[in-house]
């Protein structure tokens, strides 16, 4: 059992490797790892994905990166919230066993990398239009984290993404297949507080009005889903909240993410200025 | 000894896969592995980059892959050099152990690839200028067949790059140290013609009177590191040939790209047209 003990952190790259090849030598024969790449600020829906990484994985690592790449120049890169204490005891609680925790410095040793990963035209839209160069970034950090953690080649090698980032998923999964990445990549759905707004790192941001305010967004989801609302109605109801700046409301294909008319097997995404601070959420219709 | 029986050729890259650890798992404790993309058509340049890479590992792969991402529209992807049965021969000759030879649908199943590499700042000057979109496209499929090839975890990795493409063999370097990829990068020196003409695949496509007009560029570069001529007087030289048109001749620092003045240590690049095809060659100083 490993739950009860502090993974071991990890700040370099080699010392990262190295312990993650001791863990792995060490269940001969059953040998599985699972990655769940994080930006900290970890949360319950966070322990969502390191509680399954533990059920399938011999080992569990996760990695703490605030990935300066994937913020724009007038976004939170500053003021996101750095709390890899709390973190640890989330983590000790979920049973990872190691925690990839590197400086800036020690990802990008160079300075920002000159190669880097392009997002494509599934990275131009939604989120993507409003932050751009998001998902380059996003993309980038997550290729050089998975080939820094992948296992001696027959291991099975599975890295762990929330629902809640739909775009940044699927785009995961589009570099997986287009790089040849020797990894599964595994979707954890949404968790969400007993009000029903999404977890998030940066729901600390909101103060207690502007969090009531927020709930207009998981709940006009649930309305488009239930069919008791139409996109016009949707968007009309979350503009006439208060305190939130609605960015996109749309239905899409979930493989593309091309516009589609509500229907099951659909995807609702929303993304809002709640405050200064930015929201997205998602529900499969 | 696997020198005189013809290599294996794989199509599928999970055929390509099993083969290599096959392969891997007949010489365990010293197992190596080294690839060699090329883009077949193949030369005694690249029988010397398959020489040295059955010099320093167990099992050695060759890749032959005409990738359409790295052709612009008005090149030559159409009519560029597919010779397999004659790769085979010369593959045979210098000890190769697997060819994967895979089809466009297999590389890129879902059509072009939407996630990709982007070689930034470093693959838009010289040759990138010239063929926008190529180190992108030559990157995107480095970083595939890097990924595939890979071996488990400990065993050596190699992958050989010859130095007459400098600037794709920078590209890589940088992508392999930004990507963070478990490959050791091996540079091999340009190989030559008796008449001093770099070998290349595009060679071919010359005849006599433009062969004997290409010959202007290796002099050139030969006068050029002799401190014979400056660099306008070198340029003026090509200029004056008739046949070649010069795309780019010069000096730079071999780590940056950036214009330097001729001294020991930089690198001399030369790009021409000769009739219809594009050479390249360069000389350090």
């Amino acid at each position: 059992m490993t739950t009860s003990t502090t993974p071991r952190v990890c700040r370099g790259i080699g010392e990262f490797r190295t312990a993650l090849a001791e863990r792995l030598a060490a269940v001969p024969g059953e040998a599985s790892l699972g990655l769940v790449p994080t930006m900290g600020a970890l949360h319950e829906g966070h322990a969502h994905l390191v509680r399954l990484a533990r059920e399938e994985n011999a080992v569990v690592a996760v990695s703490v990166f605030v990935n300066p790449l994937q913020f724009g120049p007038d976004e939170d890169l500053e003021r996101y919230p750095r709390t890899l204490e709390a973190d640890l005891e989330l983590l000790a609680r979920c049973g990872a066993d190691l925690v990839f925790a590197p400086a800036v410095e020690q990802m990008y040793p160079d300075g920002e990398p000159l190669v880097r990963v392009t997002a494509g035209p599934l990275g131009a839209v939604l989120d993507g239009a409003s932050r751009p160069g998001h998902f380059d970034g996003a993309l980038t950090v997550v290729n050089k984290l998975l080939n820094i953690t992948a296992p001696p080649g027959p291991v099975p090698f599975r890295a762990y993404f929330g629902e809640k980032d739909a775009q940044q998923l699927l785009l995961v999964r589009r570099m997986v297949a287009d790089f040849d990445l020797p990894v599964t990549v595994r979707p954890v759905p949404i968790v969400r507080d007993a009000d029903g707004l999404a977890l998030s790192s940066r729901n600390r941001y909101l103060d207690a009005g502007q969090r009531h305010a927020a709930l207009v967004l998981p709940a006009t989801l649930r309305a488009l889903a239930a069919g008791e609302l139409d996109l016009d109605a949707a968007r009309a109801r979350i503009d006439a909240e208060d305190q939130v700046r609605l960015d996109y409301l749309v239905v899409v294909d979930p493989r593309t993410l091309a516009p589609v008319a509500p229907a099951p097997g659909t995807l609702a995404l929303v993304a809002a200025h709640v405050g200064s601070t930015r929201l997205i959420d998602n529900l499969a219709l």
